[in-house]
């Protein structure tokens, strides 16, 4: 459980009119200068989350707890960066949680490396690699701004002559070229672990897909998400004029071994588009 | 980091032909019984993640870990429960994450409140409310099964009555008539918190925004997630025919305080569809 | 058929660089102005439909028949209007075609006007009420200049107070409070007609179906029309980044007798979410 | 304007419980028979359109004239048929309207064929391909049933060795592999006029993108329409639960001379990805 107030050390979002908002983490003694005037860190200090507060020029800015979403969006910098509702389902579907070992490449402005850091939390460990030296610093920079960056392995380097690392729980690719990338793959995740990976147009997914058929991957499954948002407006409750129509697909697999043993017979089943496509399917667990 | 390989005690999941699966915790001298024939843990146990073995009429299953989208099928009984679209978006947007304490009502069958349990680690603390004790019952047998059991506070009770709890980090209702719980809610998150809800129709939804509003809720956003499968066929890539159209829509919001000090004045700035439904706002952070 | 080559008196657009598109009817010895040059009628007329021309200044221009869709956009001026999208379902909804008699209002600038001035064609008849007179003459002007205004009777008066037409086979209304026009509704749309509105709130809309369940109005229908654009790159096939979210809810229903003769027991049969909700329900048609 | 009470010879829907529908043509003397009873034309005939009437069981049907949607539903028999979402925007876009000549293969049942029978009006034609006589003659008696036999040529042959027509003014593909005919398409379908296509998987539709490039057709688009039914409940409002997810990318295409005369130089305007893909773009067009 975090705390109700507001001190020293914390990291907080400040949103002003118009949702302008600023992330800092509270120092004594300092102050944050906005366009709207300034607010004193030291007034801001020991107050309840949620707070209403007045910059010295009386402009109103409220004092919140950044959610990870917010986060997310104070990443958005150099490169574009994957959106919200798809990290929530990637989270979901390799089910990235505490004490996770996860693999990404590339870092990018370091979006999802803070999701991944923060969804495996302290006793977790997130290793990201990136062929771009200014890139990689401007996502450890984003990183040690949020707190988060001693749970964080920076890499530079290009994945398409391999991982160190081996047993992996699962491995994000977010690059343009994932095809040749996936024996290395098969490499760093630890047999059954989670793969994904996000790509804008179908030839990559479709070319993707036949790499991970190639190498033994099972349980493969494409989707989209998309995220309708609505204004709030109790008397006039309508969806927005405009959203966004793509981000990129979504595919999702994992390595298996087709035996168990040398020798024993190959069973007749790589699934392909796994039944996870059928929501409605049966459920058929037991005790 | 998780094993690479299944041992005793391990929680897996045994997925067969047409992807018919089975979750089950690994114990030794024990078996699993399917209509496919029996498998022994003994023959299991040991084994690298991802393994394919047969049961004792050739019938060939994969031993995988299982991820947390599997775990929330495992506990899709008796009630509609929330689907990982929605989770995973629930997730990111109220930021949870491990340590937090959350509270969510009703309990239902135990669907969220494992995906709760999950994500705030066993550092975290989820308290979960439910008036129906034989539900309640159920979704506790879902949480131990799955061996989460011990961060999760079961309670049996009626929210509309109030909540023992106070200053916790996020609330999540998951019932029918929400709107005269929010004066409770209001008293039992912190303030600047995160207030999330999933409604099925529209009229619920305008009215829970009028109670958000009344009670002095900022950053109220609604929204839905629709996820697309496709089918995962390089040469013959397609969406699939037919997809689930609604589950709900969701409410996200926070408790504001109007003013940080008794006599202050009243800022003219309680915002409602938060700034968030322009994901293509400018970022106004600052260091 | 319509013929092969521009000729004078036929309606054309052309088409220059980025798509930037003109709408005129060819006279001869006119000339048309652009900021990219000019182009002489006389050098378009007998040139075959899709020729490259070039303006005085040497920019390109393609010579086209105009689609429904391109003259829907000619009206886009001082109000919003229906998109073609759910134009194309209002018409296959309402069984608009040739030889009906089909009343709208509002209106509006005339984007719908068109459309229904296009199906029924030169045995049919539009007849469009408007409250508004510079908003009508508006709308006259484009349909004259499309060549269409004398299947249209524009009527300038209030639909609050009724509509002097009875028994017409369509009606659709595109007003911002449809509820209290309904009654006058049931007086011009003979039975069993097609009734059809849109309406951008689902507070409109759920007043609306109300109104028209008091009405006697049964197989009444509410949905909405997604258009999603890709970019047509054969290597890089994807959808477009960003579209329309909403323009409106459709609202489709048809006016029923309770009983064909005075004192007939009541039928305990108002259906109100039509058998097409769902699309996949047997078809039990007999010859 | 068509009739306001039934009589001989015209087509009409009942519409029993559970919208069970029957299609039929009225004569004088003849009787429909139903599981649910009996309906003697004679007691129809006459009666306004809407009527509550009972079949010799007391079970109540509606007497409605049928909208096109129903026309097309009589059709899906043998084969899958355009859905009513994707027809309407066909006829938008390609400009189907009174009076035209239209080209379409294959027939299939005739669902579309239906429709565009019905857009073009009396004066208007349609030309139908299929290379499946059996088909054919399906779709024919479809036609004759619906009254509209007349205004389509049926023409029992392969694309793939060409079309007989010069000049049309739209021309229709639902054929599994349309690649190899759209040369025939260029010399069928008249300079500057409209070409539209369905396909279900994106590996076909890039196929047709690279051939239509090919083959100097410019304004190609691609799109994909998507219908949402709500449950027509004003207390409960709410999408229903399940959607159609995929019919089929929608394409459409002009073809175009790249010069009016022999010698020209090239234009370097070959646009392949519509303005109509911006639909947010400013209107050009001038008197």
């Amino acid at each position: 459980m975090l705390g109700t107030h507001a001190k020293a050390g914390d990291l907080v979002q400040l949103v002003g009119l118009r949702h302008k908002h600023f992330l800092v983490r509270l120092q004594d003694g300092a102050e944050l200068q906005t366009h709207r005037g300034v607010l004193q860190h030291d007034d801001l200090i020991g107050l309840p989350w949620g707070s209403l507060v007045s910059s010295h020029l009386g402009n109103p800015f409220y004092l919140l707890q950044p959610a990870l979403d917010d986060l997310l969006r104070a990443t958005r910098r150099n490169t574009q960066i994957l959106y919200p509702k798809d990290i929530g389902f990637i989270l979901v579907s390799m089910g990235i949680g505490p004490g996770l070992h996860v693999l990404e490449a590339g870092t990018g402005s370091g979006g999802l490396t803070t999701a991944l850091a923060y969804a495996v939390g302290s006793e977790g460990r997130v290793t990201s690699y990136e062929v771009r030296p200014e890139m990689q610093a401007l996502a450890r920079q984003n990183l040690e701004k949020l707190g988060m960056a001693d749970r964080v392995d920076f890499k530079e380097g290009d994945v398409n002559e391999g991982f160190d690392e081996t047993g992996v729980d699962a491995l994000f690719l977010d690059v343009q070229k994932p095809v040749d990338i996936i024996p290395h793959v098969r490499k760093a995740l630890k047999q059954g672990g989670f793969f994904g990976s996000i790509l804008p147009t179908t030839n990559q997914v479709t070319r993707l897909v036949g790499a991970l058929r190639n190498n033994h991957f099972a349980f493969i499954e494409v989707c989209e998400v998309m995220l309708r948002h609505y204004k709030a407006e109790p008397d006039r409750f309508r969806p927005v004029d405009r959203m966004v129509a793509h981000t990129g697909y979504l595919i999702f697999a994992r390595p298996v071994l087709r035996r168990h043993e040398p020798g024993a017979p190959e069973a007749n089943v790589v699934p392909s588009d796994g039944g996870k496509s059928q929501p409605e399917s049966d459920n058929g667990d037991a005790d």
